[in-house]
């Protein structure tokens, strides 16, 4: 083949659509006669193909003179010239190719769509580019604007997030590393006292500090905001607002939060919040600190029965808190009510430990060394009588217990309702350290190049399947528990004063867990996907990763934590609870699951194509359908060990596995659920892009489950296939917006910091 | 019913047997008048039966009259009286159950099987003991010999191992915590000298240092037993004297090893090892750092021409590295020779860096920061002639480039396998790792307890499913591993010095990923398990946690070697290899593995029930099924990608995802394999706990692929719930052994060290 006829090839607006073709034909291997045959038949036939043309094509297709590498790799860079503008999808039709070659006519159309058919030939043979490209990739304009991506995540509460934003860009609140304890701890308080003065600390009492009106939502923005920073400072800041001027806000009279709460905002009283005892970290009912009544003295006496009873974990302890809220069984005349929450000083105005009171540390974490995790003995500390937190008890001058909940279940519950909006602030703050994470790894991964096709660049990490596997699907979860939690968030604010908070404690509970979940596990990928630069702490991953790895634990256990969501499922009728007992109910709810079980089957015979799994609705159906044939199995376990009047206690544990995974499966339609709707905030490409990654997660959740799906005869392997084969297109429909996606969560760079977000790794950020 | 009956239930031989029977003809709900009926008829019928005793089981049986719960409780703690020793498989059958309340005669045995068969009642309705027994089990003496495991454990290195623990035995060698960065770097150095100095590191040079026969099994055993310790020493231990000195070992001449080694072992010549750079971490081929030839001066010059070819990451290079081999591509007279090693002096006996070497510190890390990693860069450095680690290279006085090694693509390989043996070393550390977690957490969980049935003691973590979800896997996959790297080891220390090792360092490589994401994965599982507890550095979890996550990036990153094992499948046979290229060589395996999925293909007609299920051969022949499967699969896939004459670079790319899921497949089946063939070493009752653990170990493997087991037809759902359903089975078997197993590791107590490992939170052992 001459020169002369390549240049015709490569130029002519009517050969160009077929260059994919022809370089395929050669470039798949051997062209056997009868294909070379076919194609010549089939163009030459063409009535518009001029001799000059045709003469080309013959030349071209000579079985004798097949084309020599350097032509072929002409042809090739000329179809890679005209590609990069095509989605993903159309790389892989002929067709699509031809027309992104020269704009084809009805004619040419037809002929391409007949030889793709007869020949059988696979766009894959093109080996369409996957590093060159996608270089070029980051370099193109981005398909959305990832501003207005941002005004949707941001939502109702964009001001708050900008605010706490601003803070975190001051380069004096730049997250720390390898600073040993006793100055990060002193640094971390200096940055509280910061946050404090700048007003973030009033947000969080409503009514009392600020504006009854704007409600907690304002703090809450607060606090998953400054996730993106020093993970030290969140939790000292939860500690100070959330926990202990929450236990104030939540269980204080108006009185005890008038007197109290304006210096809690401002950090005049810097407090704790002493729960948990070394024996009875989640088992909050069993507390063995007591405070009884003395009635001859009119005060209470508050005492550390053992060693086991110990304070522990309480944040602030260890140095700053003067005050804590101290939770107790309280003791009346001998009667013992509960576990109540009492207000006490712990240390005087000179930071020395009040008689009675001892203050231990607990020491090195695995993180969060800038929070002074403590430990506390109470040795008969005298109490005054309005040290009880009096909103749901107080006890009279004449030693008199009253209270306006008369259950003592219920008041118990009533009174840990307080650690609910805690632990949306956890799920909220993980999932801001995610997303740092995952900024971090993405935009290292879209730069870093290691190994690769012979004589090109080396591939970008972002290009390897394996690197993709490891990293898109935290960022497609990472989205997905963004919409969640902000939706528990909603229906926690959107509680009325004294509500029943039964359901949106379950709520929150699983949102709490998985998003939690998700953190440590996003972490980890994160800093694995960047190998030993994610192991460097100037990179950012390493201290993430140890800091929020306890979020799984504190606020509520995850596993514990589940458990009160699959109670909440078996409870889900409260009137029925009520009516016939634990037992009765547990039979409706078996019930009335399997009738939904039946009535959601036919489910199973749809989804086959690749459409109906993208489908949002058909996705939900298949978690929907899992949640209920779960949580029907597990509800007739269940049903079965109680109709013998065994222990309900028992009984739970020997379906506890079966309780989780129904509990799991609720949590997963929930989080779908709400990124279906949250998608829905956005429009044009923003919804675009949005419902792309929604797709993805969708996928991915299904993919895990497989197992369960085969099992259960919801899927066919063919099914079970396709799941697998589109995860892989749909990376590749998302890469392109990877950088984008990044760029709305609207991370300040100083938090980023990490060098090799820079692409910079020689030059440190901090 | 009176007294006298239920008293004459309780005693009468002749009636014992029958009582759980009876008390779960009650205690299941109601006992329908059929059922009464049944009963009574059969029982009554017993020729055996006198009068006194028919009336006492009437009365028992009478619909009228059910038996309160007062009687119910008595019989039932009379059942559980007689329980306590029957294994957990006899706890399920109403046989073994009667046989244990009074010795069976033949006649009892059939009624009672006759009845269990008619009622079909569920023995589980007994609520056989899990928590008031098992904390009386870890008191009962335990059912194998620790020390007799361990010695199986130990194996022919029993005696370098039993050195090792009792220098980690010694107060002076306790792991840190809490230390600043560089007073731990400098302890660690001492901790370092002190091993050298008992002789530890001279372990590392048979031939040189020690005798040549004992081979490098006793410092590699020596280096799998300081993993139980701090892991920055065994770090730094690994790189003076396996990567640093390793490279001298093996690439130097026979005068390099004489006048080096001696050094390196005594630590008079600490050094580094200087390979990967900062653009190039696993791709070593395409490393930048030049040394060139200078004909005229007769001497080399080493130089790093750009920051991406920075050395980074070397351990000891920040402070204590007097000496560093150096990879760099070689290039005599204008011709590059490829990636070779050079030894050369970076700092000088005053410990500042010799002219023209710019050392940098790596600074803080996850984990590991008792080790001083560095970067290092070099202007110009004059290297002598002998400066080129000579075994397999060298360059004459007149600028000669001779290598024994003709292809320089082998010679490369060649090289790199000096990193085979620290691959084993990271394995069996990050192994003994996963031990001490697991060794605290699972002591923790069988002192700890939380919540529970009413009115009895809180439920022991370790009683809880979840809990035991969390754990036991982790121990048996530990044990699994333990034998995996012990095999794995063996075939390296036999292979025949120049041998072709790209079959080892396959089977190393594999290997060393199953290991480190096993540690990874297991020390999280411990530090969630031990909840906040596991959070303290005290408890050791969390240090060993953050130091061991390196683990799956150095020394090659996992992914990387999956790689590598899946290349090793394919390339399986070398001289076909040889003869017709990587293309013909991928059609013939893929049609071989085909070939065999067809004829491994039958076993799934088999592995119905529990016993095929807990079969080691059938637990194998499934793994051994899927790996076939998923390499045929994937040899098919590139074949067909190769056939199109497209880059083969491109090509693996393509198909990664399926590459690597047929190496993890791989590795799956060769730890089994090496299980099975490890519980042989063990006899009695040693064995036989062994091979409990290994029956949960492949379940828990076929239970992680179920999905793949449906999805390619190996699995009806039927089967897929069996494995489901007798895994917490195996828990409960396990359940007894989990101290014992754990005491057979060996594990100083120095080293656990955890205050929650010896149930005593208030003093540490620190």
């Amino acid at each position: 083949m001459t020169i002369t006829t390549q240049a015709t090839l490569l130029q002519e607006p009517e050969l160009r659509p077929f260059l994919p073709l022809l370089y395929v034909a050669w470039a798949d291997g051997d062209l056997s006669e009868a294909e070379r045959a076919l194609i010549q038949s089939r163009l030459s036939a063409q009535p518009w193909l001029k001799p000059r043309l045709r003469d080309a094509l013959n030349a071209w297709l000579q079985p004798a003179e097949p084309p020599n590498a350097a032509s072929l790799a002409q042809v090739r860079a000329a179809i890679l010239d005209a590609v990069p503008n095509l989605s993903p999808r159309a790389k892989r039709s002929f067709v699509a190719l031809a027309d992104a070659m020269a704009a084809l006519d009805g004619e040419s159309r037809r002929v391409v769509e007949a030889l793709e058919q007869e020949l059988g030939f696979d766009v894959a043979a093109l080996h369409l580019p996957s590093a060159e490209n996608t270089s070029e990739q980051d370099a193109r304009p981005p398909r959305f604007d990832a501003g207005a991506l941002q005004a949707v995540l941001d939502g109702r509460l964009a001001p708050s997030r900008a605010r706490a934003r601003a803070f975190l860009a001051d380069p004096k609140h730049r997250a720390m590393y390898g600073v040993p304890k006793e100055p990060y701890r002193e640094q971390v308080f200096t940055w509280l006292l910061s946050l404090a003065r700048a007003g973030f600390g009033a947000l969080a009492y409503p009514g009392v500090t600020t504006d009854a009106e704007q409600g907690l939502g304002p703090f809450l923005a607060t606090f998953e905001t400054l996730g993106f920073g020093d993970l030290s400072l969140v939790v000292k800041f939860g500690v100070q607002f959330g926990l202990w001027g929450g236990s104030v806000y939540f269980l204080g009279t108006e009185a005890q939060r008038q007197a109290l709460l304006p210096k809690v905002a401002s950090l005049d009283a810097p407090g704790c919040f002493a729960m948990s005892e070394v024996g009875h970290g989640s088992n909050v009912a069993d507390l063995e600190t007591v405070v009884r009544w003395e009635a001859t003295r009119k005060c209470f006496v508050l005492h550390t029965p053992g060693e086991s009873a110990r304070k522990d974990w309480a944040g602030n302890a260890a140095l700053h808190a003067k005050y804590a809220t101290v939770f107790a069984q309280l003791e009346v005349g001998g009667v013992r009510h509960g576990v109540h929450a009492f207000v006490t000083r712990i240390r005087g105005d000179d930071g020395k430990p009040l008689d009675g009171v001892r203050i231990g540390d607990c020491g090195h974490k695995l993180g969060l060394n800038g929070v002074d995790n403590g430990r506390i003995w109470f040795d008969h500390v005298e109490l005054p009588r309005d040290a009880l937190l009096g909103r749901y008890a107080t006890v009279t001058e004449n030693g008199e217990y009253q209270s306006p909940i008369e259950s003592p279940s219920k008041r118990f519950f009533t009174m840990l309702g307080t650690l609910v909006g805690g632990r949306i602030a956890v799920a909220s703050a993980g999932l801001s350290a995610s997303k740092v994470g995952l900024a971090v790894a993405l935009r290292y991964a879209s730069t870093r190049r290691q190994f690769g096709a012979t004589s090109e660049p080396e591939t970008l990490l972002l290009d390897y399947p394996s690197h993709q596997r490891r990293l898109l699907p935290h960022l497609a979860a990472t989205y997905a528990l963004h919409f969640a939690v902000d939706e528990a968030r909603e229906a926690f604010l959107s509680l009325k004063p004294d509500a029943d908070t039964r359901e949106v404690e379950a709520h929150v509970a699983g949102i709490k867990a998985a998003a939690t979940w998700h953190a440590t596990d996003t972490l980890q990928a994160c800093r694995e996907a960047c190998g030993g630069q994610g192991y460097l702490a100037v990179n950012r991953l390493a201290d993430a990763r140890a800091d929020a790895d306890i979020f799984t634990t504190f606020e509520g256990d995850n596993t514990v934590l589940l458990q009160l969501v699959a109670k909440g499922l078996l409870t889900g009728f409260k009137q029925q609870f009520a009516r016939g007992g634990a037992w009765s109910m547990v039979r409706f709810v078996a019930g009335q699951v399997r009738d939904a079980v039946a009535m959601t089957n036919p489910f199973t015979s749809r989804m086959s194509d690749d459409a109906s799994l993208r489908s949002a609705e058909q996705q939900l159906a298949a978690l929907k359908y899992r949640e209920s044939s779960l949580l029907a199995s597990a509800a007739q376990r269940l049903g079965k060990r109680l109709k013998g009047k065994g222990d309900p206690a028992k009984a739970f544990l020997e379906v506890q596995e079966h309780l989780l995974a129904a509990a799991r499966a609720h949590v997963d339609t929930k989080v779908l659920s709400a990124f279906i709707a949250g998608v829905e905030r956005a429009s044009g490409p923003e919804h675009a892009a949005l419902d792309r990654l929604r797709q993805l997660h969708g996928l991915c959740v299904l993919e895990r489950h497989t197992g369960w799906f085969l099992e259960n005869g919801a899927f066919e392997a063919s099914r079970a296939r396709a799941v697998r084969k589109l995860i892989p297109v749909l990376f590749e429909e998302v890469r392109p917006d990877v950088l984008s996606l990044v760029e709305a969560w609207g991370i300040p760079d100083e938090c980023l910091a990490a060098p090799i977000a820079f692409n910079d790794p020689a030059h440190p950020r901090w």
